[in-house]
């Protein structure tokens, strides 16, 4: 998947998870080790004019399931998130953008663990922003790697 | 809103918040300081069969929006939500159901303390059930009740 355009990794997602595709959530780019999202205001805005809080959790969630993908054989590994904390520190009214990076080194190491003791877990703190830069939600992400039984 | 039907209200939340009804969650049971909610399979499911984390977090995040409606005057507040912690403990297969319960009492002491204050705090901690009774989440939503300037 280290060749997958955005639009590719997108329409993967989409069809993968159809409600992350009815929430809108995009991939902007992608490159091992790292995704940028961006999940739109339109069509998540609720009746304050802010953006649902659910809609945030779209964005703060998928960055688990798919960076392992872009740098570990796919079809080989299931990124399943176990626990996740997001604090909503200001209202949104505009996209919101988030940023995920993972060392691909320490992505091949966990996979090397999988492949030794069946599981390995892994957390990512992540910041989503609104148009103007303002951080809207932190997050921390607890996610466990396991072989793809296919 | 003490005399709202499941469906008025789950119309309420659908209107007040669009990407809630994307989701499908529905009220099943509304009254004084009780909440039950349903969200359903169908729409959810990920590539694995498995319901979507982010409509797991819709079901656990409702309730500190909606509960506080049944009991206040409404339009007179807003309730926000500052943070959710959420614990993912089994695969769901099935619509996932969640029962909100806070006291009456409790919820116009609230109301006062925002009248005097400015602000109030709540918490609620809920859990997830699917169809055979497994519980598939735990979580515990932090909230705040603000008047609402209109």
């Amino acid at each position: 998947m280290t060749d997958f355009t955005p639009q590719m990794a997108t329409d993967f997602v989409h069809r993968a998870v159809p409600a992350i595709g009815r929430l809108g959530v995009v991939v902007e780019a992608i490159s091992p080790g790292a995704v940028d999202l961006r999940v739109p205001i339109e069509g998540n805005a609720n009746h304050m004019g802010t953006m649902y809080a659910g809609a945030l959790f779209a964005l703060a969630e998928l960055p688990g399931g798919l960076i392992p993908l872009a740098v570990l054989e796919p079809g080989r590994y299931t990124p399943i998130v176990t626990a996740l904390e997001i604090q909503f520190l200001a209202a949104a009214r505009t996209d919101v953008t988030l940023s995920a990076r993972m060392d691909p080194q320490d992505l091949r190491a966990l996979g090397a663990h999988v492949d030794a003791e069946g599981r390995a877990d892994f957390t990512l703190e992540l910041v989503g922003r609104d148009a103007e830069g303002r951080t809207v939600i932190t997050s921390t992400g607890h996610y466990q790697l396991r072989p793809n039984r296919g």
